[in-house]
């Protein structure tokens, strides 16, 4: 074990660039900046995210589908605002052996481009829609920026959900249901997030609007895990997505897309964790429970028996468990388990043998819990909803810590973390908010209510404004 | 449902190009040529392969990595025959948005150049190996010959495992751990292979040697559906991959690796099937049983509610149903299902319902069989063992009459299929046999003993023979 770990709570920057790989999550060796290698424990981890999102699309009726990675040029090109907004951060394959290709292809950098001429085909009529499909694959981005594990990289792990629709209500249907979906979804990660209707200055590129989902970080920034787009036809046009609709005319179709990444993996790692390092939720850890046996000489096969014999039967109800059986000391492996987050570990000695009982200790509190042989898949059951709310409450008290409302912009000039103020609505209101804040805009609220019963005016012009805006600094 | 089938036993070849899209496998119409589109249900049946070779790993301890797609120039060049072997067939990335990169990127067709410089860093001591990982990534190859669904495609999806060792021998008993995988694999593909140890002149760029699993089709054509390859020190000097070895001396490791592709689903298509259409193993069937339910008016709730019922049920015992409740006749059902390849059909009708009964069609045979609703989960499960032996029978008893084995070349010159003669080694009698054969050189075998007891002689020299010797047309 490679050992010096920062403190979380004194440079949480330094602690998650050494977390994310002394707790085997990536290696950042690789010769490309922003491409790394996802090592066994943090694959699973993000398995499990990806088996997450599958169950809510199954749930949903979204089907999965794989694009190709390479786009030609021509079809990216057919929607203007979208190659005006990944035109520069696209990487470009233009060769293959030693033959110049008669049509440059790009690595998508999400897949609305490669997917819609498709759609085109597959949508005839009304009876077709809607259509809902959604894929888990790589994507590639030039990042400009700093490169972070996770968090900023070049190559990402991606998913995207696209629907099509009859008409714009049917898409706004829709985007009630991805909002219902992460609700689900983000109640399993433990995670607090607010949604944001970006101002019209930050949206996607090709949308009519977009709301982001985006989480409060310890350190007061906002981390984007997600957004959803609304749109309409601007995409349905220029590819020529229609159906026919009851009365044989042809339609274009409206569209709307669902977005995340590996990013949740970053937010995992900042929110939920303390000096001694992670703290995966049950739902995503690779290992729910560790099994440490305590060995003395004599009684080692009884022990290790023991040991086994609990893991299959664990796993039989569907638990995830390790049995750490190395040859070091139990005092290294409690330092390793804490380190890389496992939920619980079950501790087995001599006294434990004698007793027909298990030692349970939780990660998140020093409490040791001994529970009968027979009863330990209950108690871990029950310990692990038991954590899994504790770190929800303790994630959410952080934010709230870090969650500021004002009528003036003075009132919260000095803050750090997310700021809520009355807004007229103009570019230019929000743009004056944003330097003086040293902040950017997430958006109106979507989460919340964020019409101004009070008749609240807008923070820099005065005038009534329109609604409640929040600003953070962004990762 | 789109018609047209051409029949299987008349022109496969048409057929296998028709049924991948009608059986809703893949979408061939991307506008890049080899690069297609998983649509649900063959992503389905990709994933359970996926699934079935993940359990392979888990059981031997190898663990699932995920490398980057781009790899430097400089990295891919260090191994001289391994860039001669893949240089004139990958996708090369110079540029990034309007940037020239500093280094051409290409997209991997295969990951030792990727992986091998990161395992130079995690090996550093002989209590490090052996070192067994695994992805399952896509990969990339400008094919120049004519594409096919899953068989020859430009984007392709690849399972790659990587090991390394202490020495030659660890890296033979890893070759001999591969052999049982696959074993345990191919049965549950319910596919019969060979193992063929490639000619010098035919193995893996870098390899010392290279063994080939190849799959006889029902056209007499071999189909290569993976392979391991024993590197010895041939990618561990370049990349510098060591290890200090118990007496503190620094050792090269030896390597092996073992790939598959996507191609097994394609010779799943082409080896269980009929003029009907597929026929999927129960391991990889996207569903094991299709119920449908035979409506009349006045008992339409009752026997609905009995399907999803028995759908709930049987899937909590862990088989995949799709229960197909749409409204179209179910004579169209059972025609889609069947071309489809779903195991079992699982008919609900007023007779059944009052008989407390299902009927079962299974795929393969014109048989009904009722059985009581209680006992459906045992009928089908015991069904779904005997679809795939049958299967396997199927499969063997076509294989079988297409294999021939012979001491004199003129005795089999006519003959299509597998051609096993005695061979002298040389590279020259090798060729003259593909030559008068049109075929290629598969190899000795190894999934037999490939010795001349006889002291038969080279079907071409008439020198005393080294071994036996496999030539088939290849796809």
């Amino acid at each position: 074990m490679k050992s010096g770990l920062p403190k979380k709570s004194k440079d949480i920057s330094r602690w998650y660039t050494r977390i994310v790989e002394i707790a085997d999550l990536c290696d950042k060796r690789y010769p490309i900046k922003g491409m790394n290698i996802w090592r066994p424990y943090g694959l699973k981890a993000l398995q499990q995210i990806d088996r997450l999102i599958r169950a809510e699309m199954e749930k949903t009726n979204h089907e999965e589908v794989y694009f190709p990675l390479l786009i030609p040029e021509s079809l990216f090109k057919k929607e203007a605002e979208h190659i005006k907004g990944f035109g520069s951060e696209v990487y470009w394959v233009s060769h293959a052996g030693k033959e110049q290709l008669e049509e440059r292809l790009l690595l998508r950098p999400t897949s609305e481009t490669a997917m819609y001429p498709l759609f085109a085909l597959w949508i005839r009529s009304h009876t077709d829609l809607p259509l809902k499909v959604f894929q888990l694959v790589n994507i590639f981005r030039y990042e400009t920026k700093q490169t972070r594990a996770f968090i900023r990289v070049r190559e990402c792990h991606f998913f995207e959900a696209h629907t099509c629709h009859e008409d714009y209500e049917g898409a706004e249907t829709q985007i009630k249901e991805d909002i219902e979906i992460i609700k689900q979804f983000f109640k399993k990660l433990s995670l607090p997030y607010t949604l944001n209707k970006r101002p019209d200055w930050d949206k996607f590129a090709g949308a009519v609007y977009s709301i982001g989902i985006d989480a409060l970080m310890p350190d007061g920034k906002a981390l984007q895990l997600g957004s959803f787009h609304q749109y309409k036809e601007n995409f349905s046009r220029p590819y020529g997505i229609t159906y026919e609709d009851p009365n044989g005319k042809h339609v274009y179709c409206h569209q709307t897309t669902f977005g995340m990444s590996e990013r949740l993996i970053g937010a995992l790692i900042l929110m939920h964790s303390d000096d001694k390092g992670l703290k995966f939720p049950p739902a995503v850890a690779p290992f729910h429970a560790v099994i440490v046996p305590i060995i003395f000489k004599e009684e080692e096969t009884t022990i290790l028996k023991t040991c086994s014999a609990i893991k299959i039967g664990l796993e039989q109800r569907g638990l995830r468990v390790l049995f750490d059986d190395r040859e070091i000391t139990p005092g290294s492996k409690y330092y390793e388990w804490e380190l890389k987050g496992v939920p619980i570990r079950i501790e087995v000695g001599p006294r434990d043998i004698k007793k027909k009982q298990v030692t349970l200790a939780v990660r998140n509190s020093g409490r040791k819990l001994e529970v009968k042989m027979g009863e330990a898949e209950e108690s871990i059951n029950a310990a692990l909803a038991d954590y899994a709310e504790k770190l929800f409450e303790e994630a959410t008290r952080i934010n709230a810590s870090q969650t500021f409302q004002a009528l003036h912009l003075e009132d919260v000039k000095d803050k750090r973390g997310l700021i809520k103020l009355p807004w007229c609505g103009s570019e230019e209101c929000g743009k004056a908010c944003e330097e003086a804040l040293d902040m950017n805009t997430l958006g109106t609220p979507i989460d919340e209510d964020p019409s101004c019963k009070n008749k609240e005016l807008c923070s820099i012009c005065g005038k009534p404004a329109k609604s409640w805006v929040r600003f953070a600094r962004l990762y």
